[in-house]
């Protein structure tokens, strides 16, 4: 394949990602070595890291403003989860030896939009060339009101279980990427495709359910294994309503196509949507909430002394689930 | 290569990594998506980002306890050289298909030295096993009294110039590795290659210098390109005494043996010695606040107005270096 030029490392950093730090003074337009960070009186830093291989976290085709967005997107989602409003971030990036500065700017692009849709910004990081397959780790850092902050733990007995979104598109998306979803309509195959490959974190909810919600955090390993980690750190038990779980218009039609789906729905992961637990009495709080953050939330069940996770049909019956660990109810 | 066994993503970060984070509540010993860290008051936040990528910052056959010193500290190093008092560390680690447990274990136990020597706690992470080389990450995050904290910029004309330690043995050291150094006796070679494999940042240093350097960086690209970067950001230029370059008694040997090494010390960079400028009205301070700290340092030029760095010989000629960029005096 024809490459472009490629810049060194200096005039990479000078070019495609001093741009995206101009607005913060302490990040000293990565000219120097570290970034300096005031917080906000009263609150308390949240932070997060995640890394994105290829091959592994993404496919080699996939357009480089996309991947960048979902290596931020991927981190953002755990602080959203947690209360947080995410401020910063920081990256390490190993591009490949063949990756040129059309694509580093491409990637770059990437990361600009996001920082406008999401409201943070680049305060520093580390470009390499990889050795072999590309790399990208962000560390998001946010901010909490001191001691608010939203933990696995925490749920109570008798609380709701609610979801934001939708469930089961990015795993679907995943499928769909490697063409092993058939009967679909293009658009239908285009919207997985799209959740697997540029996630939604969750940023307008996540610090509306602080004082709220008992317990939260984001869907990646797969509702039914995180929901295990929410009990499991908890201490109970929970019980999904299958046919409470909300589903896209392709979810369904593909599961209408292929009813076994369901399990990948379940625990596929690559979600991030927030899973959170809130007494029955914030119903009424909660339904306010999520439409001043246009964010839509679903109950799909409840938590009970015990332990583990039962995902139980319509008519009541519990569903035997081949993956997810998590099912010894 | 007889290989061992090799545990799940999160048997791992439970046996190897948590212990690492047990006495900080805000890291929830690993088990939460995210940290929270309270900072001091009155304190701002200093971050620093960097990785190490195998076959390219260490060489494959390092011991897996150097490798994770190694990666830590030249992070801490940054830290140091801005005045920061390092605190935390989150560590994104893509581990080798065939890194076992043993390895693993080991390279936690390096970690674990580290956070004992420098008083820092891992405070989140995430690891993976890469589809290429391995490669590690490190996000520093270290506290400094807010606006104190030191930069490249700064520095005033008629400034010494100080370095800790010693310059060039990081440098001659990768040669060491590289067996491409002879002559030298048995411990020197040892000393060479060990100060490349384990730099020492100098934490212990770094915040005796606020209030009296006017800026800093620390030598990770080499004293004569570094010192380049605090000129070009302090909009100054630089004379270097070669004379009173400090080196160890190897380096001192080497350079008996082949005299154009000399090149090699001043521009070959992984010192991670601090490099600063200060006053001469400082000197007495400086030296009561390095005796203090344990830390040796030496002036080895000054600062006037003009740009660029020139390095001077024993009889006041001006060194033409091929190397290091940063010569147009």
């Amino acid at each position: 394949m024809a490459r472009g030029k490629r810049s060194g490392e200096f005039e990479r950093i000078a070019r495609y990602f001093a741009p995206l730090a101009a607005d913060v003074p302490g990040a000293r337009e990565l000219r120097d070595d570290c970034a300096f960070l005031e917080l906000p009186e009263g609150q308390e830093l949240v932070v997060k890291t995640d890394a994105i291989a290829e091959g592994v976290h993404y496919l080699s085709d996939d357009p480089p403003e996309l991947i960048a967005r979902k290596a931020l997107r991927v981190n953002l989602s755990d602080l959203a989860a947690k209360g947080a409003v995410p401020r910063w971030y920081l990256l390490n990036a190993a591009f490949r030896r063949d990756h040129d500065d059309a694509w580093v700017a491409a990637f770059a692009r990437g990361l600009a939009k996001d920082q406008a849709e999401f409201d943070v910004r680049l305060v520093g990081g580390d470009t390499i060339t990889a050795p072999g397959p590309a790399q990208f780790s962000v560390t998001a850092l946010g901010t909490v009101r001191a001691t608010w902050g939203l933990h696995r733990s925490g749920a109570h007995a008798g609380d709701d279980i609610y979801v934001t979104g939708t469930i089961g598109d990015g795993a679907l998306g995943l499928l769909a990427c490697r063409g092993t979803l058939t009967g679909l309509k293009p658009r239908q195959i285009e919207h997985l495709v799209q959740r697997y490959r540029l996630p939604l974190p969750r940023v307008d909810l996540g610090h509306h359910l602080l004082g709220v919600a008992n317990a939260a955090l984001d869907i990646s390993d797969g509702l039914v294994a995180d929901l295990g980690h929410l009990c499991e750190s908890s201490g109970l038990a929970a019980t999904i309503e299958e046919a409470r779980v909300p589903l896209s218009p392709a979810a369904r039609a593909t599961l209408v196509l292929n009813p076994a789906l369901i399990e990948t729905v379940l625990t596929g992961g690559d979600d991030y949507e927030i899973l959170f637990a809130a007494p029955g009495s914030a119903a009424k709080v909660l339904e306010h909430r999520a439409r001043e953050a246009r964010t839509p939330i679903t109950r799909i069940g409840s938590l009970t002394a015990g332990k583990g996770v039962r995902v139980v049909d319509a008519a009541g019956k519990p569903r035997i689930l081949s993956r997810g660990g998590w099912t010894h109810s």
